[in-house]
């Protein structure tokens, strides 16, 4: 991955929780750098996330830059009034260390939740962190952020410009407790693109509806899941909504956060097959969502997906306790290219056997058509769900 | 289990799916017998549930009696008009030989989704189930109805009244595919009881509002669930809504579904765990519900419980992601009698090895107090979610 430039980052080892393996992250922004991001909504929500969602809401002046601060092992969640001051620990003590404004310092928390954060070892590892900064140091930033992830995920993406090339890239982690509801996971995004404030949240808030809103694992809903972004200024022209640059910097950032949601989806605690649930001939689009989701997340699908059983009855129960409006006598279902059910019964070309070869693949695609001749539609990504997810999620902890 | 007065059963080896197994079950109803019954919401339900539902909105005379009619290892769901001429072809064969008038037959399916039911091996098997209806097959009849349940689920009641005592017995199937919004499974009910068809259903719908819809394994819905319920009408005074005597078979109905709703959630698929999910405290009972189902359902906290692990971080969790008002520092959470959080983080006097130690039971309950100072309270019963689960799904149908 390239620089981008006015981001520099570093990893520490500080002992939080793992050993033998980095698990701080810190990234810096230069001055003239703008911030957007979107949070969870869970009701438990972190104290970190309760900081961000105050510093985002009254950015403040961007002449001193900014700076993330991240800690893999411990979510700093349901940690009571200790919580909200490990966040002012450690914000102001990098602050101190990097000569940023504490309003423009964010810290995000993943790992256990209800145990106290050590966060004497994150300021200590502070020093280091400044010391190591380097703009290329984006594989050990994504790995020290890890916590079940059997992956670093990365991506990036370039737009060319009349002054040049703008770049995107971006790390994310997450690969359990993941399903849509903002944010599902903690995610980083940086561009030397030069737009406002105002502008790169609305185009940060419209991807994720289309790209990590539209993922799920086990539809567990984190109290920590962040995504932030950081536009440093330094490249391009000035964005405005309305200009082609714009439109070509809008694709690139929902195409960079595609990329790093199907990475989160693929690294799902025990998948062994990815999987894309496209729904049409919805009545709305929220209803599309809803069969879409029930279909992702019912614990009969993932199963039969993981023991490559086309065992398309599932989908049609999946669709029934959706709550959207459908018609059991107009649904037709499909698995990749082969049609399964037209209008309510089994096809009359279809054979086991063709959909027991397609289930051998990894990537599965199922399409549901709902036949209502509405226009809604929902397109949702996950995994599927096997022995694997139990035993990760039986002794997680232990 | 004892006799029900103008109550009979009978079961057979009817070759619909499985060999070596009865898979088929009759029961006749006396003449007098009033009916009542609770279906599953599922926007694809099967023909089945469709001609129950029609046939108890228009009961008809009871002068005849009633029938029900099922089989196991198919669900005739999802069949197209097939579906539809099977359930006449076997509720009509069923009226022929039982001297039923076919407006009073009702028939159900249990199994696999989107295949042709083999209704002409059913109703092959007619005179013999006929010829064997016995007051006395209980066992039989409950174990003609498993799929992949593990053990046949029964229960019964006496209430004694001034002429006697009543009698309520049933049987019930299911374990997986099992969450509320009705029905959730096979339960067939029956009682020598005498009360109207009206007073009937009330009590059964109140029933299973806090018996078979507080139960959940998987969050699936079925295609077919049905719970159905007969009162012969054979034993005891007049019913009416106002009489002692009428609290205390209400009493005795709710404490039999329970039992019988217990006994699936035990025999969920893989279960190694019994869990009640209790919670007060919250702004209004939907409120608790939600909170209740949204842990009940959430694969983090039932594998957790799976592993023996004392994850109480993925309570908080599921609190924050149920859509439930909550506010995080007044929340509180036990393990039993053990308080595990108190107001927003682990309680001074909790301990990790009292928790591990707690989870070793194979009776959990999780206790969580929203603490809003509300009246709304639910209690929701599951399993733990395990390897056996995946390997059972992963593999039913091939």
């Amino acid at each position: 991955m390239p620089p981008v430039a006015g981001v520099r980052l570093a990893a520490a080892a500080a002992g939080v929780r793992y050993a033998g393996r980095d698990d701080v992250m810190l990234a810096t922004l230069a001055p003239g750098s703008v911030l957007a991001g979107v949070t969870t909504r869970s009701a438990t929500r972190a104290a970190s996330v309760l900081d961000i969602e105050a510093k985002l809401a009254d950015p403040g002046s961007a002449d001193r830059g900014a700076a993330f601060i991240v800690n893999a092992g411990n979510a700093n969640a349901f940690t009571g009034t200790n919580g909200h001051d490990a966040v002012v620990a450690v914000t102001r003590a990098v602050a101190s260390a990097t000569n940023v404004p504490v309003s423009r310092v964010l810290s995000c928390s993943t790992g256990v939740i209800g145990e106290r954060l050590p966060d004497d070892r994150i300021t200590a590892a502070l020093d280091g962190l400044v010391a190591e900064l380097d703009p290329h140091a984006w594989q050990a930033a994504a790995g020290a952020i890890m916590t079940t992830d059997t992956f670093a995920k990365g991506a990036w993406r370039q737009v060319q410009t009349d002054t040049g090339p703008v770049t995107l890239a971006g790390f994310a982690k997450g690969s359990g407790m993941i399903a849509p509801d903002m944010a599902t996971m903690l995610v980083f995004l940086f561009t030397d693109a030069r737009l406002s404030q105002g502008l790169l949240q609305r185009l940060v808030s419209d991807a994720v509806t289309r790209t990590f809103n539209c993922i799920t694992v086990d539809s567990d809903t984190s109290t920590s899941d962040t995504l932030l972004m950081a536009a440093t200024g330094q490249a391009g022209p000035e964005l405005d909504r309305d200009a082609d640059t714009c439109a070509g910097f809008t694709a690139a950032l929902e195409a960079l956060m595609a990329d790093l949601a199907q990475q989160v989806v693929r690294d799902g605690e025990g998948a062994t097959k990815f999987i894309t649930i496209e729904v049409c001939g919805a009545a709305d689009d929220a209803d599309a969502r809803r069969v879409a989701l029930a279909t992702a997340n019912s614990p009969l699908v993932k199963t039969a997906i993981a023991g490559e059983d086309p065992n398309w009855g599932r989908v049609v129960m999946a669709v029934g306790k959706s709550g959207a409006r459908a018609d059991r006598d107009r649904l037709s279902i499909r698995f990749g290219e082969i049609e399964v059910a037209r209008e309510g019964w089994v096809s009359p070309d279809y054979r086991e056997a063709l959909g027991a070869a397609y289930m051998r693949r990894q990537e599965i695609e199922i399409g549901i058509d709902l036949g209502l001749g509405g226009e809604g539609t929902a397109r949702v990504w996950t995994c599927d769900l096997t022995h694997g997810y139990i035993s990760i999620n039986a002794d997680y902890r232990s």
